[in-house]
């Protein structure tokens, strides 16, 4: 058994992982500035990259067109045309300052096992396809999955006056780019024409790192409460309030800080909590903060644990505040339901990471991705890649192309040992 | 005994708060604008408030000059001409959008307790002085004391080329002013002119207010020690770094906060201790903070005991960094040393106190004063005198006209009976 798995069937190709850096890097020079890289929605840097991706897609034998959002769309088919596909996919911009793997390798990855199939001239009984979404980062618009949601048929149009911190909508940001903004409807596609959307990714935090994992099956996008918390005491001289007669607003807070931080990891079920932002009124050296606002972002793998521990969080904080005299406002400013990944399709993936040798390992994913608006339309699954040291969002993001091999290779299995839902193993 | 301290020897003139404070409101209106009481050090609001009080400390019988900085002089002759002084004032200036008794209360009391004394044609085996400091707040040159330095001879010339807010250095507004900057020196009052130093106060905190007590007797002005700190972990997506990878300095540094407020809680000495500003960087909701700068303000009424306190806070701190894995850098920014009121003056302001009829009840004062500067030529004490809610450096600061009469008669009744030290009983 050990053995079979040293030496797995399927194929091999030593040359994907090079293949897919040498594109990363390729990718990577359409930039903003050339020292930063940065590719933002409907922007010059935008259609540069997808003309390049639809040349890589073409190349791949696949046919291939920037849809009505400007996603970039290739197909390639099965063994007829017109079958239902397995679509894969990610995003191809990137935040401000960004890495280069985040959203592309995936992207490419799925690109390079089409190329793959093409070059030996291997057809499936489902057609492939792959999408590269253009906008999942949200940057310009302050409003994130715009590629996927059009894809699931989910875009909101309201959301087409949005305005850019130049002043440039979404509507007038499209028509300038060469779309119509009143024909986003045409990128949506149907639930019929989709067998699974899975999608590979850098996994944006150290935990495969920390268990010397190439790759790892993703359980669920986790989902995320978050709160905005106001604690308002009273001001008053630090050298002249004795420490009983204070109602310290930053006192108070460090010890909600410090009791969610307990609340979460204590937690055996992997959530986390997060206070990433403070602010202490009025703020000098010698006042007793008399009003801190602070966030807290809470993220679990289900709903219902999610929803259970920012109940409890919130109770405690409200202890806090009750013990110490201390009014308290507390706001769900965001929430993001959990995406949970198909079991069904886990399982093949699974199967794959175990038939190219690696020790199966399942994780939640933290952060969100095009999975949690193409589940409207599609079961979900995604492979999570290892990268250096949990970094992401930042230019030091690095993966190992041994890596970006390994997920590959497991991709490439993936597809080629595909049985739709419910089909006969 | 109850009988007699209730009615108490000595003058009686129950019209003193009325005068106090009907002077209060008249200097109050002299400010830089007219919604927000402030009174900066060299304008042209400083030289009204300068010219009123001046004309007060005449018409209470002194002889009264402005002196080299800019302080107001008043003296009141003794039973001979030229004997030393019994040394009363506070200062004039204020903070920005201030309240209008930090400072002048103290002033204006003494005006009119000579004023009685002058009224009666009461003269005294000494002489009694009165001095309003030009600048104790130190907001237009971020150098506070400036006016009691130039008294004790402390002031450092080298700040002379300290510009304010508009770039005008401290000599060119002494200039503007009709003050010459070279002489400085000039305002310096020889330690054999002074008996002793005695300074009438609002608490600026709640204590008095929470005992029901009309004054209160300081012990000492509370040394401090500011320190900025500085914890250093690693940034990361708050949904992808579980919780026990994570280096969170914002959860650390909460730590900190609350360990903070817990040593001094639990001290026994009045030891007060106070996070006023903090920064979590980078700030974002969905990033877990990388750096955390936050402030410390330690005081307390011996510098033993504030020097302990300050070595046991950062071993605290210390040893949260280590066990937490986060880098630390503590920086002493600022260091005063504690101006403890001599034992000898403290007594006769206590008996003035009793006498008077009240609680003799002692408190270090936790924020500054101009006997910070005045300890180097004199012996110094402090008479507190409740404020409403023990609110400060705010319009809403206020004292009932009662308190200020009741300050008032205690501060003549002292002065009344004083003995300079080591005079027979």
């Amino acid at each position: 058994m050990s053995e079979m798995k040293k030496a797995p069937a399927g194929p091999q190709n030593s040359s994907l992982g090079d293949e897919i850096v040498g594109r990363i890097n390729e990718l990577a020079a359409i930039s903003e500035t050339s020292e930063h890289l940065t590719r933002i929605f409907l922007t010059s840097e935008h259609r540069a990259a997808a003309d390049l991706i639809l040349t890589w897609m073409r190349d791949a034998g696949m046919r291939a067109h920037l849809d009505a959002i400007g996603n970039v769309c290739g197909r390639y088919e099965g063994e007829v045309a017109g079958l239902p596909c397995l679509m894969l996919g990610s995003h191809y911009d990137t935040v401000r300052d960004a890495g280069k793997w985040d959203g592309p390798l995936g992207l490419i990855t799925a690109i390079c096992c089409v190329a793959d199939l093409h070059r030996r001239g291997r057809r499936l009984p489902f057609a492939v396809e792959v999408t590269g979404f253009a906008d999942e980062e949200g940057v310009r618009f302050a409003s994130t999955l715009l590629g996927s949601r059009a894809v699931a048929g989910t875009f909101d149009e309201s959301v087409l006056d949005v305005k850019d911190g130049t002043g440039i909508s979404i509507r007038d940001a499209l028509s300038e780019f060469g779309l119509d903004p009143d024909h986003i409807g045409a990128a949506a596609r149907a639930r019929s024409e989709l067998l699974a959307y899975v999608e590979l990714h850098i996994e944006q935090g150290p935990v495969l790192e920390g268990l010397n994992l190439p790759v790892g099956v993703v359980t669920a996008i986790a989902g995320a409460t978050r709160l905005a918390a106001s604690l308002t005491g009273m001001a008053g001289h630090a050298g002249t309030v004795p420490m009983l007669l204070r109602r310290d607003a930053l006192a108070g807070s460090a010890e909600c800080i410090v009791a969610i931080e307990e609340f979460c990891r204590t937690d055996e079920d992997g959530l986390v909590g997060t206070v990433g932002y403070i602010h202490a009124m009025p703020g000098a050296t010698n006042v007793i903060p008399g009003q801190v606002s602070f966030t807290i972002d809470i993220r679990a793998s289900t709903d219902a644990h999610r929803k259970l521990a920012v109940t409890d969080i919130v109770r405690q904080i409200e202890n806090i505040a009750r013990r110490r005299k201390l009014s308290l406002q507390v706001d769900v400013t965001h929430e993001n339901r959990t995406v949970p990944c198909a079991p069904w399709l886990r399982s093949q993936l699974s199967e794959a990471v175990a038939n190219e040798g690696y020790r199966v390992f399942e994780l939640p994913s933290g952060a969100g991705h095009d999975g949690m608006a193409m589940i409207d339309i599609a079961d979900v699954a995604m492979l999570f890649v290892r990268c250096r040291g949990g970094i992401s969002h930042h230019p030091n993001e690095h993966v190992d192309t041994a890596d970006a091999d390994a997920g590959a290779r497991v991709l490439l299995r993936l597809i080629e040992n595909f049985r739709p839902r419910g089909a006969a193993q």
